[in-house]
């Protein structure tokens, strides 16, 4: 209840928010502000609301404050709000207020606030997608390789039918080149730029929305006006798709859990992927697994934070989605990145034990299904009554402890009959081959199947997709080189070409 | 302990699990499965894994089934694990083994369930893009229709400029446009058929999944088979797209909260919206606002629950994505089509308070931004001067209890004195003119702004836009409409039309 | 925008609000409004407001409304708001407005609306207590009788040691028991009673709030009156507590999911809780493991929609905590029921694999820690000395393919030698003893560990805690049932008790 | 694919995991471990298992890690596993693994990670408390010195009827209190020792649990091991609970949000909290309120990444619930902090405008339920009559533009007339005097009403409530100051106090 409450900042609204958020722009808003006020000032020179000498002198100006500028040496002080009025200010001092008032002409810190938010997250998003190409890549290769190495396919936690490694890694580039779909939607509404909206109904100077996109890399104008400053779908539906994806890639890690389990044990991870303990000297933990899991939790856990903040605010210009609460998403991509890196280093890293998965296949008979199937064409009854003769083999074999590549063909014989009530036409070789996890696999040539020719199409498709994302993601990309080289070589041309640019603060 | 746990169904399993699912498959599956049994027979005849008489006999007794099912009058009495199973005991008893049991070749339950799952969703969501569209074919009517209507735009809570209600609801608009294109990208990857999977590899049996795709009114079929049975993200992406839009028109609930509110009361809402009070004689409560905002977090909150229970499940078949959980998710389509079809009839019925509004934008000066442009363009000061001088202005007008239609000229004069340091050029006309909410929105005719002419055209961009994803929804629906009426001509081929198909179970 | 909006209510508010509300309150609040109807007839009586006689006119006919009343029969017509103003519609007819008014005063709607809704969500709590303590009695009965079944217990995915059932349960059961802590607690916010806080400020009215709580069956006033109608925290403690609850079983039900897995295989599930395939004929799928993840996942969602419903919401009266919401509410504990009946007969009917869990203790050497220690206390040596000689002796027995009961002794001698450099003193008989899981778990009897003596002196304690829990729980159920008593036999005073009380709607 | 995953660590696994954890555990595990070691050694020597000349030169060799410790000078290199090992590996530098070895006797990482855990989160726990007791205190004061102020109680977002801002500020005192009860409750949990659980089971060695929860300052042991590894709901009970409190916090900051706004203004914020606009000149933005929204919002969102972290993992030891997870709650901790601060000083610095809330109240006629409550005792008549006389009169008032204070008396004896058919007994004083806000809240004496002795009574019980709460504070850190200075006294009698304490790192 102090005096201290009449003169802004009162020390404890600078302490818990001025403060910290100072902290936030030093870090991540100052290198793309003098963008922004560059890009802007070459835009009110070309539309003659600056003339170009003043243009000129703000541009030189820029230049010298971008060049010194060592955001980490500042310290928040209460003295002005935030990073932008610094900034403001700094320009003030070496140019007067005649001239460095005019910078701001027909803009606000709104629009430039989600402009600047949305090429922080363009350049995040370009980082996450090429996590998840590379991965994507390493997935087609690795499945390439083992296009031919049988493992287990469970359902509801129990083998269920042979499958190989490779196909079932198909389904997760499949899952994953769904997720790049997702992810490239909501790139296409961070490519939007907001600059022009002003504080949230545009300006009567009479500015050009058109070129502020194009000089700070974006592919289109974001329309209405309002929407610019108020809508924050271009964070939720980003977020969301994120979220997505890591629950996926979590499904997958939930697999390789049970995979590299030392009763399982399907999937070999070399040593160095495996931790020890502190006081049980048998033990190898293949905890990159567990990691992968909490990364994949806790990214998904931060997406959520993001988007749920949103939940019952106004649909207006507000803090709740400013530069806290998008600071706070970079988490999301941090943990991301992180477990992309991992998993795409771990998958190429592991392999299959072979026999071990030979031994469980054989225990448990996971390759009956064919049989019935092969009973259905060979012997022409019906696909359930082939499934009661396969049935009742099944029991025979796992209650002897027998496998089907042992059990006595009088077993099989004996059950046909049993059911069908007349003798079996297979003979003994070709229920021996029926039976083989080779035949399994080389029969299923459906569309999306593991049969060779099916699976080698399937890879061939995944590749053609994958190239296309690579494609998209480096028009994305080259969209926002080529406007930083362009904005480099006008500001040259107005300022002439003395001072390097690369010695612009580079903070992420 | 007891013995019951000895034999199949465990008493608490029925009562906890079965008997409820089987409750959910009679009020959901019967149709759609049902549906996909004709179109398998008729594929497997066509492929020739049935003769054409096989065929003929399992259609016609499946219509005699469908058109003889009360799902309403079963009851789950443990005798079989599901309502699969159910009608394939049915099938069996009229057709004997040999025949029925042959309906069953080339597929499983799985492959069944989620193209199920898929016919189901596919529906809905066709719903839910039904009531979108109309309400942003409402809104475009109705900001068409108060395009020149003045309202108090907001920022950080308090009023900031004036623009037309037509403007802010094309920030809305153009929100739930993009939440279209979320959708749609969803629902593409519902559009992908599973059949042909089989439990989880495809099938030794030369089945066309094209057909069968076709036959089911499917735009594609869904590539690898492990993924046709294992991946959810056509679970996940859905229901996270859906959240997003329960998200953003949440906040523009918020905005109505306030607006019609006793203390803002910018927008009139008639008494067909409005509930009185028990013992508060006085009271008007448009309560519908209350009602959106808690359908929209709940059924936000569903979407959650569906996408939450993906995470850390292994990427396999499970139930986890199966008949309790997709139905569980249906309750976010039920409340999320309330909220639409009361947002869309609330806000065609509301009215802005053009007297209050204008009474506000006096008391709070906000179009005094303009003040300061017009000061730039028309004294030739910088804006950050011009800003100063309508600061010093403002503090006058409302210190004084004026608003700037009234405050005496002199105070312009001299605000602009103190901080210029020389006399102001503009007129008084010119200055009242300047400060009026007309000449402010006149003025903004930018790409995206209220202005008249850049409104219109943001306007028809809209409802072409609109009309886009109308088509596009008449596509996903027609696909559906077309493919049943072709699979009741091909059955009527095979069994006769004796039979009206409409006698069919016709459960959502 | 017909002319429909301007009479209450609006068709379409109707249709999406009104008309749900309706059915709900129909299901739900029929029973307890009319006992509040009860409760407040006989308080204001006490207190002198209504005179006896009216009092009496009153109940009687309340009474007569509800032996009459069939709830399930009214449908919503839009005369009036709600089931509230239908009732009071129903009494107005029969007593006429001069005494029918009379009921309604000094309270409000909003107060017997929480009243109400606490009524029903003590009756859940107590329901789902009840289901609590049933599964944590079953824990500890099974726990006691594998108090020396041997199991493995994991770290990190791996086998770790060996300890006993019972003991790992008895983790289980520590934890349940600080659910019943949280469930308490919350509970304890439950049995507030908000009747005299009338619409947010009490009243001028003289009643008497201790005794509506008391006639009630509430434990205590809740007092703030404006508290008593916008908190919403006996809500979101509540299902905060429940999700809590419903994450721990659900950890419980990975571990079982792996423990019965066909490559663990160290639980053995009995055939009532055993699904088959529809096409693959050796499968044994025990998906009710399946079943309780997905029932807790949907249960916890629950939780999560109602709590996140309360995000940003003013700090009001509200219908965002009001009948839809706790409606959907009630879905959490059904989902939660049937997961704790089903869990708490899988409990009950599983048995350890024995000749399983041996033979993988053998392979993955799991009781070596025991060795290192033994080495500490036998040979003099430090524990990372020990810990050398262990892990070296591990490698040795792991990659030979041997176990530490048949290694030859050798082994142990020579790894000893090499790290310390001297001989082992321990014998051959002596190492096999301290390598033996009996041994391992038999030397643990520290405070919570599985030693015999330790074990038991656990499990007493948790016996009696559970007791006090299930004392409590009585308690909290008894003053609900014996104010339902009192306050029967105090309207049978003012009417007679010719009409039987249980003719009252008795729906939940 | 390269040959690095052979060797430990894979260069990916030490960038994503390994190095990321050391500088967690760098920031803040350093200085409990050195703690947690003394300790055990000090224990291990008490039970004779260390002689005591062994655990003086173990604890010698300690002080000396700790004094000359600079955990931010540490960059992980990959040649141990992590801090644990690098600690390990110093103090085996100084005193041979022979002794150096002993240390770990008895213990394994695992119980000293949790109990590590734990320790950090009591300090957290111990922080937010006082935080929030602080907040309550000074809410007492404003209540008190407000317990006169009349503002609006508003339901379903609109006035209805008055009472006092001290009196509605009671509502949210109760609501904290309660919210300091689920806190404590948490705290209990996080007071249970998990020391001696040892790798899950124990151990052989004659350990003392109950002296190393003494030395470490826990109030209990916590008794099953395997829980005191696998179990998480310390971490998940707590973090549920610190919601509850955010969203409760935030339901209140909607209040302010809509108190503090233009149009109801009845908040007056001082200058130190208010914030301008970049371009708009008149506006003052009591941003505070917003950040707030967003702080407890993301507080709130950070808690649920914790909880949900947890879902669908296996109840053994993981790394799901260690290092990475629990640092990332701290986040929660920070956000709350900076919330609870920030609205300690609003709430102190904030003025009721009665001049504004008295013009609202006239012009929303909110005082009217107590004329309608007025007739009942006046005039006999019963409750609803008294409501429709009112109702009619209010909307004269309304519809007329007037007010109750100023409606002409015969307005009212009309309306009564109308409505009752007899002329009114109520006089024009008595009239005027039962519609002033005064009158109506000096009416509700009931117990937990606005009224003056009610709501005296209340705050008194307020201050006893928070004082005890208080108390349980002080005990809680007591105990954890207490063990710190009783183990520096005890290792200096080990020892001798030769090197000051202070020197150890004093990493949060």
């Amino acid at each position: 209840m102090s005096d201290d409450s009449d003169t802004f900042p009162a020390p404890v609204y600078k302490d818990t928010v001025l403060g910290p958020l100072f902290d936030t722009a030093k870090r991540y808003h100052a290198e793309p502000l003098l963008r922004v006020n560059r890009a802007h000032a070459v835009m009110l020179a070309e539309r003659g609301i600056l003339k170009r000498e003043e243009a000129s002198a703000i541009l030189s100006a820029l230049r010298g404050i971008a060049s010194g500028f060592d955001a980490n040496a500042l310290s928040y002080d209460g003295s002005v709000e935030d990073l932008f009025f610094h900034i403001e200010g700094i320009l003030t001092e070496r140019l007067g207020i005649d001239l460095a008032g005019k910078l701001h002409t027909g803009r606000s810190r709104n629009d430039v606030d989600h402009t600047i938010f949305k090429m922080l997250l363009k350049r995040r998003l370009a980082g996450l997608l090429h996590g998840l190409t590379n991965l994507v890549d390493t997935l087609i290769t690795v499945a390439h390789d083992n296009r031919d190495t049988v493992v287990v396919a469970y359902t509801h936690g129990q083998p269920a039918q042979p499958t190989t490694f490779g196909h079932y890694l198909g389904a997760l580039i499949e899952v994953l080149l769904r997720d790049l779909d997702r992810l490239e939607l909501a790139g296409r509404d961070l490519d939007r730029c907001s600059m022009g909206a002003a504080a949230i109904t545009t300006t009567g100077f009479d500015i050009d929305r058109d070129r502020m996109a194009e000089l700070l890399g974006f592919a289109q104008v974001q329309e209405n006006s309002y929407g610019c400053i108020a809508a924050c779908d271009y964070v939720t539906g980003l977020y969301s798709a994120m979220k997505v994806l890591f629950l996926n890639l979590g499904r997958f890690v939930q697999d390789l859990n049970q995979w590299t389990g030392f009763e399982t044990g399907h999937l070999l991870v070399p040593d160095g992927f495996v931790q020890i303990s502190s006081i049980m000297p048998q033990k190898r933990n293949p905890v990159p697994v567990e990691h992968l899991r909490l990364l994949l939790s806790t990214a998904a856990g931060h997406c959520d934070t993001i988007v749920n903040t949103m939940h019952n605010t106004p649909f207006t210009d507000m803090n709740d989605i400013e530069a806290e609460v998008q600071a706070g998403g970079y988490a999301a991509f941090d943990a991301g990145a992180r477990a992309l890196a991992l998993l795409d280093g771990l998958i190429a890293a592991v392999r299959v034990d072979g026999e071990r998965v030979a031994r469980h296949i054989d225990a448990s008979c996971i390759t009956i299904t064919e049989l019935a199937d092969s009973l259905v064409r060979v012997e022409g009854i019906s696909f359930r009554q082939a499934h009661e003769v396969a049935a009742k083999l099944a029991r025979r074999v796992v209650d002897g402890g027998e496998t089907l590549a042992t059990v006595p063909f009088d077993a099989v014989t004996d059950a046909f009959a049993e059911v069908i009530g007349r003798p079996l036409k297979l003979s003994e070789p070709e229920f021996r081959r029926f039976v083989s996890p080779e035949h399994f696999i080389a029969v299923r040539e459906r569309f999306g199947g593991p049969g060779p020719k099916a699976f080698a199409a399937s890879l061939a498709g995944y590749a053609k997709q994958l190239a296309a994302h690579a494609t998209a993601l480096a028009v994305f990309e080259d969209r926002m080189a080529a406007a930083d080289a362009a904005l480099t070589a006008i500001v040259d041309d107005y300022v002439g070409a003395a001072e390097p640019a690369t010695t612009a603060p580079r903070n992420r």
